[in-house]
């Protein structure tokens, strides 16, 4: 393809891609369709011969769109919120039409520098001091691993230049809550530490946040058994009910320990841009790695996840590569990225960190933040004002956990109730929401934070929720 | 931004990365900046007020542009070609556009879906057997560590559920070439396999592959000592010298064993589109894994690499999370990417492979193959022709290791004199190679293969070449 065949194209693209954003409120939420259609409606053969764009884009929009969960979509309160912000996504599309190349700083100064300018102007907007030096990982996931792996090889005096985890003699350990995200698990059990050396501590059964207690006693019995205390995954914003683990007194045993501490905040990471909710992570700063994800509730569009050490070092010794094909004469002067992370090449990320905080201000994107807390704070409100209905966990920002629990249900019979009422509304595709447990039972979260949700949405679906329920006990 | 505001916006920066394609080959190949330039020329504090689009195309354009090294220029012939064909980015709009979100099927059905056809389509086009069963991930470095764990974790009957890898009383070991890319050193470590543990099997002297003999007696050593062989690493197409370890032997030596083996062929799963070629990997259907990367050579804009298995359900094993929050009523019925790979968030990238394949056309794709296969094989033959010039390795694809060497001069002049000539050429911005050793001394890898490379470039290359040595010699 030309760049005139692309230009034409690309206009037309670009006007699809805005007549879709004005109009995907009028979509049903969740995808309308069974396992396996996408599939079929495709060619199960490569094509022969090219189509024409016209063509491209009427597949696009008939056999695709039907198959995509809107997630932008302001009746959209499942899982968290996916923001794709219109400015990053042209941040995203200037990083497609320049091909970088990310593999060295030399392959492409420019994708260095600009990640490490916009990565400080982060560190800056959540408040974090400058001990700390970032870069982005494409998802949470891979930066907890990497931060487990930091963690092992200090742990072990880099068993990894020698025999390997498995000449160790004792069992490193690390520590997370039941509450902790599945990557916590993933992450542990990639590293190599094995299932019988997560140890999952117990949590305050209010605030669903791991109890000092219990984890100071886990530590004294591991010590006590010979085994060596390696890294504690502190859930800032947990993933079921946005539960704040309590940075400042986990640290403070961390470091009497010399136990990694890496700060998940993949959540609450957004919050940290408004000034008021930073004493949720009180002690953040005693930590050794954090991540989290601006492709959520601040809306840089997946994936853009940041991660922050304090001793860079550390993370390069373990993750360093250095052949001959990529050294060049100013590798002592400059970053090499490839050497924080899994990936050797990688794409230019950081355009859409910098789109969307020049194109959209940081200001806007704080009021934003602010409203949702506000539609939180008033759907908990009317929903803790109404008969039978429970918030079940605080809510410490913008998602709220909720069950209706009528005089007299089983628990069994509840949880066929829940899941009766919720799975209505998310299949008649008007609303969507995340059926999840809390402690073994299911319960409903109701996650606020779409960039077009406003206070009239939440209202629509407090009317939408508490109808299905009456409709749901009639029959 | 309103979807208004993106239209206007996105029409300007369409025809800005159109006209960017279009004069791209009257830049420099190499950013011609010095370190800090660029992270200079931004301020180092957050934006206090969001900024017109014009103003942001305009320091794209004159802060970000002059610190990209353009390997998309008809003249770059370093690394591997990474291209980025105007199809794949207009696929890679589209996904940045709808602002998927891919955490499980039904967050997004289309992303799975689209991909499984594609990652099928691929495979028919490489000539893999039904057999095979495809993803997508970030890149090889990824995907070879994901075979690295499933290996690890098959070798040693699921350690990760039991106490994990250091609670293995025996070593596992993993085989590859030193001419192996670096990634797998980098997952072998981050494995915990550990360095002892890593060995490296001796090449044979002209073709730099895999020396079968050297393989067998390492593995027959290795359960002379009690330890348990455990992974071999095929390099199809190496990083240095695109070097073919010979797949057929390997695999049947595997078999006997019960050897995980990968195939690493980052660059040159591209060539198995042409059919010609395919004998190059004769063996791979006994392999275990596969990866390799369109993003390469085939053009399907980074990041895009495709691994594939014979066994999803082990994979599945290994990589497997299943939250609550993450449960849906269709599990049974779908596949959930989210446990073929690390992160639990995934891009919607096969919309790039499948507007890449379709705007394109496969047999567009392979005539661009055979044309540079062409050039490579008629600059080889120019500078096996040419007094004092080597061809250094054998020219199997694109890649064309050269050296020259003038008579009397000796080793470590010989380095010098490579770097010299290699580095004023590179420095010029004119054109761009990557030195890079073989046995220990430099030469030059000249890849041909960017989208716009024509006969007429490579004759200019070869023309500048003689021309920088014989001013080098006098200087």
């Amino acid at each position: 393809m030309t760049p005139e065949e692309f230009r034409a194209a690309g206009h037309q693209l670009i006007d699809w891609i805005s007549d879709y954003r004005s109009s995907l409120d009028q979509m049903p939420v969740r995808a309308q369709i069974e396992p396996g259609d996408i599939r079929k409606s495709l060619p199960p053969t490569p094509p022969d011969q090219p189509i024409e764009f016209e063509d491209m884009l009427n597949q696009l929009e008939q056999r695709v769109l039907p198959g995509v969960t809107q997630v932008q979509h302001p009746m959209h309160f499942g899982w968290f919120p996916s923001n794709a912000s219109l400015a990053s996504v042209l941040g995203d599309i200037a990083s497609s039409g320049l091909g970088t190349l990310g593999i060295s700083w030399e392959s492409c100064p420019a994708l260095t520098e600009v990640e490490q300018v916009v990565c400080d102007w982060m560190r800056q907007l959540t408040g974090l001091s400058e001990q700390w030096e970032g870069t982005i990982h494409d998802t949470a996931s891979t930066a907890c691993l990497t931060a487990l792996l930091i963690a092992r090889e200090k742990a072990s005096n880099f068993a990894q230049n020698r025999g390997g985890l498995q000449a160790e003699p004792k069992a490193y350990r690390v520590y997370a809550t039941r509450e902790a995200h599945s990557s916590i698990t993933k992450s542990a059990l990639l590293a190599g530490f094995g299932m019988d050396n997560l140890q999952f501590v117990d949590v305050d059964p209010v605030n669903q946040s791991m109890s000092l207690a219990a984890l100071a006693s886990c530590i004294r019995q591991d010590l006590t058994e010979g085994h060596i205390p390696t890294a504690i995954i502190a859930s800032v914003g947990s993933t079921g009910v946005t539960a704040f683990d309590p940075l400042g007194p986990i640290t403070e045993l961390a470091r009497q320990h010399g136990i990694w501490v890496h700060v998940d905040a993949a959540m609450a990471g957004s919050a940290m841009l408004l000034p008021e909710c930073r004493s949720l992570w009180d002690g953040v700063e005693d930590a050794d790695s954090i991540s989290w994800n601006p492709h959520k509730w601040m809306g840089t569009i997946l994936d853009c996840s940041l991660f922050y050490v304090k001793d860079p070092d550390l993370l390069i010794q373990v993750m360093s590569t250095n052949p001959s094909y990529l050294r060049s004469s100013v590798d002592s002067e400059v970053t090499q990225y490839r050497d924080w992370g899994i990936p050797l090449g990688r794409r230019f990320r950081a355009l859409k960190l910098w789109f969307h905080l020049s194109l959209d201000g940081p200001e806007a994107i704080r009021m934003r933040l602010r409203r949702d807390i506000g539609n939180a704070q008033w759907f908990a409100a009317e929903v803790e004002n109404t008969r039978d209905w429970k918030v079940l966990t605080p809510v410490n920002l913008q998602t709220v956990c909720i069950r209706h629990e009528p005089v007299g249900m089983d628990a069994d019979a509840l949880d066929q109730h829940t899941l009766n009422w919720v799975d209505a509304i998310n299949q008649s595709g008007l609303a969507f929401m995340s059926p999840s447990q809390l402690n073994g039972r299911w319960m409903v979260r109701v996650s606020i934070g779409v960039e077009s949700t406003t206070r009239e949405h939440v209202k629509a679906l407090w009317t939408m929720i508490k109808e299905q329920v009456a409709l749901s006990l009639q029959e």
